[in-house]
């Protein structure tokens, strides 16, 4: 994977103070022969220090992480900070502004497509950016996600197991540091292709999170977010810790999903009632919710029933569903 | 307005006991020359007494009220009642296997269609059978609600005022039975063809209300329709009180909507951040959120602000926005 | 209905000869912003004489009709008939080019659209062009049917009565003159936008027939229609008997329809299962077929029957069905 | 057809001063239910004296006339004028904002919208507020056209004759002083909608014009409209003469199309080559172009030819035709 | 190819007994983030003894296969049988769903995208899975197709040649003993990621075939097919031959396509009008039908001719062609 | 990339004579299981001599080439030739019926598409064909090109450099007799799937060029294709020098590309009024034009300026921008 990327930028990543700008992937289409895709990239640098990745919009239709990046791009100043930050706020444009998970160009669940390809279709291309380009320059990486369109999540900061103990110590003591109520550690899922283990591949502490959900904008989950992303610059030692607000915050409870039968998939097509609450604990064998039928309402509900104990971590945020959508899905104490 | 609908359907209204069956618009497509749009609807009769109309799925993607009737259809027995209730759980149910607010087949929103047209488009067609033979059939009327897709509400029963005294007092009377924590008058809104006004021109007693909202199933907005169903039937004299179960619930706090600059719309089009809470109290002049630009972020957001004092009882879901989106909308206490 | 028509033409309605041109309706687009629709119309003129009309394309998924009517066109010339006979062989053309029953540009289909309106869409302007120009100029009129995307057909030559008993009588000499094996008489349909029920309201001896489906060209079908145009040409006496070849035919059969239990409808949405033939003799209670889950196999298949006696001359092509779809329809013979 | 408005603004028309502001149109759809469709309005008021409104985006892909406009709201301020000058650049922002001729929402034409109907989809409701609310507060309209994506235009303005002969006179007397090197004269088309109809109906001195075409900029058209708008103001008396600066221009030549001959359309489906240049003077019987078939090129090309003998003003832009669509027309001097 | 599916499933393909579950196949989109395609799969075993694989919906607009497999599934118990049956009625299940012969969710022929790939979009992912999951199970393979929505067939069962002698061999019994009236033996088409080519690189004695065709539900393929289906077992060895009903059948006629010209394609676009019947014997040169012009009738119609002698084994059931559509194709009696 | 194509054809390379036919690939879609994409392709032999290929419809929205080769095809005899010409006029056929740069089928740009794939979607099989089929069998390749939908170009022939100091010679040599006013040199842009590259890895003598553009037919650069291909055949040997007429024609100013900064990109999204004209000579600094906002018509337009001196060559045609879209690219004098 050493064929180059096509996009180019107008931000050098190499030069000291605060460059607003655009990554440019060339996108030749019926409305725009020479058109690109523009998607804006901000570098803060001050002199030598650590660099930092901080991303959202890997998933168009999450926007906690959207907002609390463009807010950041305002507002934070070079002499803030030492080392480079470089902050993309909406990594899959065409998705964040179609308030869609996938790319509305190609289909593509920007997060299933690492490392990429640079002559793929856009979101392809994307990646293989990120991955080819942005991960070599940097240690640290924050990926912010929040459930989308789909689900609700209680808010929580998250990191992925990569098998090097050293690295997953670091990040460990990243996610605590980043303050939020709940930690989740990722252990069990195959690759496929995610930001995050890709990342690993590159030896980054790096970290995900969801922080709401339902496509909407979290007030919780933002605050969160906000004060992680700083935290976190003074954890990589881009910031002093100084510059935090004093404020006393709970340890984080960390937890993990062990297994695939800690999720709950619709038995049927149809209206799903759930009949537990996001952040219940709930165990083995306990009803999760029903499936009716409002086009032939004499029909018996459908139960569908949860296969292991936990908490409730996650739940459908969209009324109707079909056989086989995820309903809710649990997560137990980390036993790591 | 004389002309007959050309809906059928294999329910008898007329006779004893329960039914479920569906109403059947004929509908001529290319994959069905002699095709119907089967929309469900029940009987349940018990010789003399009143009429009511029991009715979800008015916009697609509100599901309390969907549910809610599903459920009842299957438990309600006509030796539970006397006089008759029509439950119709799914009325523009092309929209509602959707998920969506206006039908996928006319992109007609329902809730501006009456009184209708027999030969109209299907959503037309279906509200003129409300209108012509479902009315006329009926004392009292029940329209469920939610939100939809874009807005959340604080959960509430409504009712729209009718210029008839004797009528609104009636309606009042109705709204305090049905028992939800909050209760909504809607008085300045001009006659648009909502299934309301035009159930009030048939002299009915009408109630609306929207129980949750952002196109997900809210467990309390589905308790608070569950129990108020039962309620209304009871206060329409079709069920005997004792067939409620003895709750305390706190008396219904009443507010109204009283102008347009109730409403607080949108600036630009961008990523909202709302800046309050659902609930609460503001005054006017003070901020509700912002419009953030991910696509160019080093832009200022744009702020809105409230016009009026008030509560804030709905908020947009979603969190992209055009200009012109509605991103608040407050009530203040009703001096009916 | 005194408003004109937007549509002009080429051809000269009232000159001897043949002219094969167009009917251009205006119709504007972004792609053509002075742009036409252009319908086919031959005029084929031999002097005084009776005027006819010969249509297909009403839907545009129906084929014998409009091959039939192309064939004509290239053969027949003035010097074989006497009057006018005007051929319209794609009268919907937009919904014709596209294999569709109704228009994809408006999505009306034009057997519901009568007696149309010059400035409503396409469908609604071109059927108020048949209704305000064609039809004032013609005593006779056939309108080739097919059974469409959806529909098997016993193929048919038919009629709907008028409420004038001489005009009815008149039809049915007409109808048995045309020669097909089977004859209907649709007796029990409201008025719904049909172009034969609008050429009735004009005093036309007009005639309608199914002679395929399933969007197919049937030979047994295109033959009955090419002999069945002939023969209507004679009947109406545009052309003299000897004419035609002389081949003996039996005489046709003529059923109807009588209520709305002669037509069987899907009760469930899946892949639909005939048990009968078209063409069957079944009785009342008998099954019809049963529809299968693919999706979920294991359920039983729900089952559909007659619900009156008679002969199936319909039956549904496609395999898939929605709830409410015309799985089969009956005839019995007429009681005229 | 005096059923009110929905529409709304937070512009004051009866204030002095300049007001940038919005049309407000309640757009109900699932991603926001209470919507709106916001059109961009702008007043400039100086106390007493004429109104005039200067109107662009009727068609969505017609760009001098938007431009124009923009400019003008930037840079002209009240003391600027006397009375009141409202310019709406983009009156029918959907299609604006999709480049199309035709309103994407409900695949509307606005030019043949007229008058309009506040209950209607939204180009409907849109054409009724211009007929019911703009017009009556004006005496001049203007309303800027270019050709669209599908045709190129030698630059005009442009009046429709009205009957009446006085206001006819003083809309040549307006056409003249707006200065354009072309100036046609409409007389015989029907009406079908257009606004300009409308604003006669209102008794407005009323002018239109192509500045241009092929869905492009002309650098050349937008000059004509820029010194045309601030001509037209002259003329009407909001501005005084000493305003305009001093430039020789050339008389305006007049012309009209007199009929349908004028209008060449194309004789098959395929790709269009044009054999006269636009501007010039062809006979009848002359060759206009000939359609080729790159799917079939062994195929001879068919051959469209001038019906009327006069100038080229109109020109196909789009090299693929369908049959009926218009690839020429032409125009005669005016014998007004 | 030696990645893993990404595929889980209910059903344990080693257990004894009748499963009826489900495959679940991660699919991420807008609407469900942990989303899963979830494709029916039955397994029912009965000790040690041979393995078979029964598939349909490879296209999904062929039903034959659909509802024989649906059937057999609620029929067949492990006491009827010895080894193992794993039956999926429907394995491009978004295709069956939509009656699509290709995905309506990638546009992939499922029958071209062998071997699949576990990463790819849905129909290379399931192919995956059938390829290294399933068909590594089972000695047998049966795939029930019918023409689709497209092609009419004369109902044959077919076997495709594999260069082995023995497994050919093999393969002609079995063909022989599924007892369809004709067979067909596929020798001349090259790898193109079929699924019966696929089978034969695990060596599996694979069985396909034609059942009918135009999209719908063929009384006598269902009978062939279920009939053959049992046949197949009791060849296979499930089964004992006396659970065959006792019934004569003629010895299948065994057919072969030698080469490209067996194939007729349409000359041009238009309608097409078959002129020979299914069935027929014709001889090189003969014409095979011919193309019509609805929206230009007076252009003569362009001929289609056979270019070799046969049988006609296959017609185009749709009426409207494009250049290049096969219209028809024959075969000869298999000299193999 | 040594698979072999699935494209077939009724045309044979090897023959002496005309003729007329096409490429057959096979597509399998729902509408057609057996259908082929059929693209137009023309041989004229006459015995041994150079052979060389003419295509055009790389992009479909590009006309000047379409025509050309299809008004050379019909003309074009063996007597006037020695050798080989191959005429492709419409080699994407789906776009240049779509008149659509890119495939309507799958997306995908067939300029971007090299070296191909037999088994890839429809554009990729095409470009397989190209490359490995048709660029063997020739020395000359002409690929005619207009600039498309979304640009207008000053005229001109093309070359890319290939690193083969003789070849380029030998390309610039064809170049300058081809005859155009002007000539450009590709020689900055990386590899992306050029036909243009791909032909050159075969050591053809290559040629491109732009001739027009915005969608439309220039007859001007209509007139410089039709010489230039006579001027190309007869400088490839396949026409004696007197076929041509005698004409004197201006020598070709020769031009280059020779970074990004030549290009000058949308810096926001809305309107874009151009500033300068097509051919003029800018400096660095200058202002190219602006972006207005007809949404809202307040905001200052945002000012787009020339990185580089030259001169303007190509400038966007369509009026509706997107951050990142091409507005106008320059040119210098060729230092080759």
């Amino acid at each position: 994977m050493n064929k180059p990327t096509r996009i180019f930028t107008d931000v050098d990543y190499e030069k000291d103070g605060k460059q607003i700008g655009w990554l440019y992937l060339p996108y030749s289409t019926t409305r725009s022969a020479y058109g690109n895709i523009a998607i804006p990239a901000t570098v803060i640098r001050n002199g030598d220090g650590p660099s930092v990745l901080l991303m959202a919009g890997n998933h168009g239709d999450e926007f906690e992480g959207q907002i609390g990046l463009c807010k950041l791009i305002r507002t934070l100043e070079p002499k803030d900070i030492r080392g480079r930050v470089i902050v993309v706020p909406g990594i899959n444009l065409p998705a964040a502004l179609a308030s869609a998970r996938v790319s509305p160009i190609d289909g593509v669940n920007f997060n299933r497509a690492f490392p990429g390809d640079p002559n793929g279709t856009p979101t392809y291309a994307i990646a293989h950016y990120v991955d080819s380009v942005l991960f070599p320059m940097v240690e640290f990486f924050l990926d912010l996600h929040s459930g989308g369109s789909s689900l609700d999540y209680m808010p929580f900061v998250s990191m992925r197991t990569s098998g090097d103990g050293a690295l997953d110590g670091r990040a460990m003591a990243a996610l605590r540091a980043f303050g939020a109520p709940l930690g989740m550690v990722w252990a069990h899922t195959i690759d496929a292709g995610f930001a995050q283990t890709a990342a690993l591949r590159h030896g980054l502490v790096s970290l995900g999170g969801e922080f709401g959900g339902g496509g909407s904008v979290s007030r919780e989950g933002l605050q969160i977010v906000e004060r992680g992303i700083r935290r976190f610059l003074v954890h990589a030692g881009c910031m002093p810790a100084e510059a935090l607000p004093t404020e006393v915050s709970r340890p984080t409870r960390v937890v993990e999903v062990r297994n695939r039968d800690y999720f709950v998939l619709a038995p049927d097509a149809g209206l799903f009632e759930p009949l537990v609450a996001l952040g219940a604990n709930v165990e083995a064998g306990e009803v999760c919710g029903q499936v009716h039928f409002v086009d032939d309402p004499g029909r018996e509900p459908v139960v569908a029933r949860f296969r292991a104990s936990g908490t409730v971590v996650s739940q459908r945020h969209l009324g109707r569903v079909e056989r086989g959508d995820c309903v809710a899905h649990l997560a137990t104490d980390w036993n790591g």
